[in-house]
């Protein structure tokens, strides 16, 4: 039988009510009591998982036994209207199949909350976990609403070059990219290394942005924009720091500033809306858990028009404050 | 006056017939006599030119000969029918600007054809030859129709790490990354480079494959794709190597062999289809200019159903044919 996925199902489950369905998917918690057991099930679709009413007699305690928090599972059953609190339908299980165990004893990811510290080092499990099924949701989406938005308006999507012989912004510490033997790599007379020898027969670094060939290209091609992988070698460990990041670079010919400032207004404005429209449902959940005011703070970007104002004016407004800052502005 | 773009004038020229319009692009060509100029004028929107005709007596000489081939103009006038040969309709020219100059005598793109070998030494000039922008924008396409053709179905976008201390694929030489001094790296007692030293505290490389990440992701999230640069520093100068290129990976839990088939057949021919709906003036051209079975070839792609054999049958079939290979199929 074919899966059905959760994210479906739920979202038109009219059309698959007292219908047989097969879903595929990893166990999030079991719970229950000698007659019945109750299985939350979560496929990464949704943030949402479907209740599983197993019914203990039909099944093997064999089977049942490995039905655990993280295990992977297929179900095929009858979906029905739910009296339990939290969902509105729910799998009455007819067949089950365990395509994958997870030791109760030594899987890290319990029904207990883990903190973000905790699964850094468990990253490979990361996505498992509803915060981080969540970001990577909605990263998806606005990786696909960047793209959309950019195709609609004509833009030409550019993939700049990640190892460079140049420095864009002559700053950030690089990254050095070689195919020299580190430990003998090849000398000059003078005893310096002998980048000739090296694979592009130059010293080479990663990029920390794609801006000077993007540039190029919307000399030729109007607009464009890069999205990809740019880097920092800076050895400074905040949560602002990233080595390795995607960066969107926008580069337009015949744009004056005016120009500049609706674009990224009404890009900005876009991507939330999206995010809004099509991720409510993670959405929903960070705010819940990490941010009371976040839904809130989206729509207020949205609805509200960008204040633009001069250099001179930010100044005036900075001074007024009574805000503290490292550096005195005037 | 707000620009518009050639493609959009071209694609609903009856909507601004008669009216006056603004069009800022590159003289691809300047042609004319005494009294008259004939610019073709490109914008990189599409692969076509629009001709813009300069009544001499209007403009200064001096503005006039700064309109050469390479230099980017602004140009306002009324859209009218064209009696010439080759469009349909053109722009008389009532405002002209010159933006930016293109000296002849050095700027290397003329009128004339150029190798692509000869264009390789100018590649900050190429995205503005026909065969460029072509490709360009084909490769712009493609890239929106993959997150296009796997966002409709529901996979999500994952963005694996560039730089990795693992080798997903053994095999394939990688470059090094590196912040340790290549002239004096840190050693060890042993006099081996210490690694310890380096940025993430180990010896990193550029990743051959999000492969590993892939799967890692897909196993929560049940169906993701990665898309983006991976490296090979295999050191052979052939067309069919790249030190740097974008890759697409699907990983998905829960699909069978038949499943993958489908998904890489029905994926192709989105991609063509894709293509074939949305670039057809610039498949025409290299259809034209590189490869006069190009279209026909990409329509039965997307006509044909793929043909599935097993590995027996598709040795038969090798033995059977005239064709020479360098190792004998058995």
């Amino acid at each position: 039988m074919k899966r059905i996925k959760i994210k479906e199902l739920l979202s038109h489950s009219d059309k698959y009510i007292d219908q047989q369905v097969t879903l595929k998917g990893w166990v999030r918690t079991k719970r229950g009591n000698k007659h019945v057991a109750f299985v939350a099930l979560n496929d990464g679709s949704t943030i949402n998982t479907i209740q599983i009413v197993l019914d203990i007699a039909r099944f093997s305690e064999e089977q049942l036994k490995d039905v655990t928090t993280g295990a992977c599972i297929s179900v095929t059953g009858k979906l029905v209207g739910s009296q339990g609190a939290g969902q509105s339908v729910e799998v009455q299980g007819d067949q089950l199949e365990v395509i994958g165990v997870a030791d109760p004893e030594t899987y890290p990811l319990q029904k207990k909350g883990h903190s973000l510290e905790f699964l850094r080092e468990i990253a490979h499990l990361r996505p498992r976990t509803n915060t981080f099924s969540c970001v990577l949701r909605l990263r998806h989406a606005m990786a696909f609403a960047v793209h959309k938005f950019f195709n609609e308006k004509g833009f030409v999507y550019v993939h700049t070059p990640i190892i460079t012989g140049s420095d864009a912004e002559g700053a950030g510490a690089m990254f050095q990219v070689t195919t020299l033997d580190l430990k003998n790599p090849a000398r000059t007379k003078e005893g310096e290394v002998d980048f000739s020898k090296d694979f592009f027969g130059k010293a080479t670094n990663l990029t920390v942005s794609g801006q000077l060939e993007g540039e190029l290209a919307a000399m030729a091609l109007g607009e464009v924009y890069t999205f990809g992988p740019t880097f920092r070698a800076e050895n400074s460990n905040t949560t602002r720091h990233l080595a390795e990041f995607w960066m969107i670079e926008p580069e337009m010919a015949f744009y004056e500033i005016q120009d500049n400032m609706d674009l990224a207004e009404e890009f900005l404005k876009y991507l939330v809306q999206y995010a809004l429209g099509n991720c409510i449902d993670d959405l929903n959940f960070l705010n819940e858990m990490y941010d009371k005011e976040l839904i809130e703070r989206l729509k207020s970007v949205v609805e509200t028009p960008f204040v633009r104002l001069s250099y001179t004016e930010a100044v005036d407004i900075l001074v007024k404050t009574t805000q503290k800052f490292e550096y005195k502005v005037e």
